[in-house]
């Protein structure tokens, strides 16, 4: 049987990475470019990684959607601040049996997505993994790397583990991928953001890395706190994050490197954040369901400023 | 009858200006200055004020409080994160019939000065004004002026208009401040820290003047939310601070000047933030109560960890 085709939409350090490993391993990759076109057309991808060091001199690069030959899968590698792109985007490059993946960190963008593409099946991968873009075409892969993978169905409902989440696994599993599947992505969304509120935001507000802000009590308690919110925020959608997962999450921090949150890379490269994926729509999530959470609105509050003025200065 | 005479503990922008008005005015003022010893000494003090400039060639100035004369009257003029040096200070400038003055904004320290003077009567101003040290000796003043004067009894118990407090409110009218008579210490504390505790705070933690935060939506609701948090904690010790009052703050510091909070020039020169007294003791004053301020105490902590950084670096 063929090896199914994949087509990355985004190839910044994500994107890049994951479609890597998929070549790399035999799999048919396509890469919608945008700022990097040139380079990549010309010298291919380059990887540095702590699992080992490869380039592909040649890589299928795009630079408009309906370039792209339809694929059996489809990852959208964007920035959330980027979604608005993908109505125009998605409908150029499905076909009716295509797989999309989103691979994005936060809350409430599968609601805005899968009625662009009603006929196809919608995962949502997170990505655990720390790289970064050092170049044009060239990507460090700093540590970790797992996706935790689950299907998307209207309102959240649970999935289970469906036969296409289990192709997807084998394939990221033959590139050498870690894949963790999910039964219910709602429940992985807000596990996920058990770290990411707290630390995302922080991270901006105080100019601060995670091991910093483990360092003083004040923040480490305030830290605490906001996860405690999350749990909060998670029960009202009727998850449960539980308590010895906050520990874990607390434990694991403390003993962190120094290490650059991605909304502090944004903000420290006047991109915009993706304040509505991290903090935006999971406080609109539990306010619908009756539950305020007043310290991730008020982070959410001081970040729009931060945002607005690092954006217009 | 001979006018009182004043002694000044603390002669920075505040103290400099307050007894520098007194002294113009024929009062007999004695300052305890610490670190503008030699100029003040050597030239006295020089006011550049919005109400007129003048220079006091000479001034009654001492460097260790064993040296000032009995007083009538004490005015305390140190940040309150000095406060610690006021155990040794009091016992050697006060004599039985003494009136102490404590001019700090913020809660909480009434009641740890008062026992190391039992027998004296003890007042409170809160200043508004805008005035810097500029150079050694050298204030400038450049807005408002008033001081709400009020008593202070154990408990905050309200005193109402004491004769004490219309004898320096005669003063302070002579050398030509205007004073306000407060009922009610408490609330007038309470009143003031509708201000300064989302300002003070948000100009740290943000980088940004008080007009900044009121030109942004999400900044100018996060300051509303806070006042409103404020008028909780005054509620939970028996004050009622008004909506009309919190309306009036708000359109008051919309139409401000772009402007320095005084937590934000502690910050810029890397001076000791006043945090126990805008925060730290309002917020334990609820918490006795049964009442918690879930946004103050976020600020508290964000301040702490800016605060340390700021002194450690």
């Amino acid at each position: 049987m063929a090896k199914r085709s994949y087509a990355i939409i985004g190839t910044g350090a994500i994107g890049g990475y994951y479609g890597a490993c998929l070549q790399q391993a035999g799999f048919p990759v396509h890469f919608l470019v945008r700022s990097d076109y040139e380079t990549i057309q010309q010298q291919g991808l380059i990887i540095e990684s702590i699992y080992g060091d490869f380039t592909l001199p040649q890589v299928n690069a795009y630079r408009h959607p309906p370039e792209i030959p339809p694929c059996d899968v489809v990852i959208i590698a964007l920035k959330s601040t980027q979604n608005q792109c993908l109505t125009a985007i998605l409908p150029q490059v499905i076909h009716p049996k295509t797989v999309v993946i989103l691979l994005q960190n936060g809350l409430g963008f599968e609601e805005q997505i899968q009625p662009l593409i009603p006929e196809n099946i919608l995962l949502a991968g997170l990505a655990f993994i720390c790289c970064n873009r050092i170049a044009p075409g060239h990507i460090r892969h700093l540590d970790y790397q797992a996706i935790k993978l689950a299907q998307y169905a209207p309102h959240y409902e649970p999935c289970g583990i469906t036969p296409t989440l289990e192709q997807i696994c084998a394939d990221f599993t033959e590139a050498k991928v870690e894949i963790l599947l999910g039964e219910d992505l709602l429940q992985s969304r807000w596990e996920k953001l058990v770290w990411n509120i707290p630390y995302n935001s922080l991270s901006v507000i105080l100019d601060a890395k995670p091991d910093e802000i483990m360092n003083h009590t004040a923040t480490r308690e305030l830290a605490e706190k906001i996860m405690r919110e999350v749990q909060q925020g998670a029960r009202s959608c009727h998850r449960e994050v539980t308590d010895s997962f906050v520990e874990m999450m607390l434990d694991h921090t403390v003993k962190m490197q120094p290490y650059l949150t991605s909304m502090k890379l944004d903000f420290d490269h006047q991109r915009p954040l993706e304040l509505e994926a991290i903090l935006g729509n999971p406080l609109r999530m539990s306010r619908q369901h009756g539950v305020d959470l007043p310290k991730i609105a008020m982070l959410y509050q001081q970040l729009q400023f931060l945002d607005y003025r690092n954006l217009n200065s």
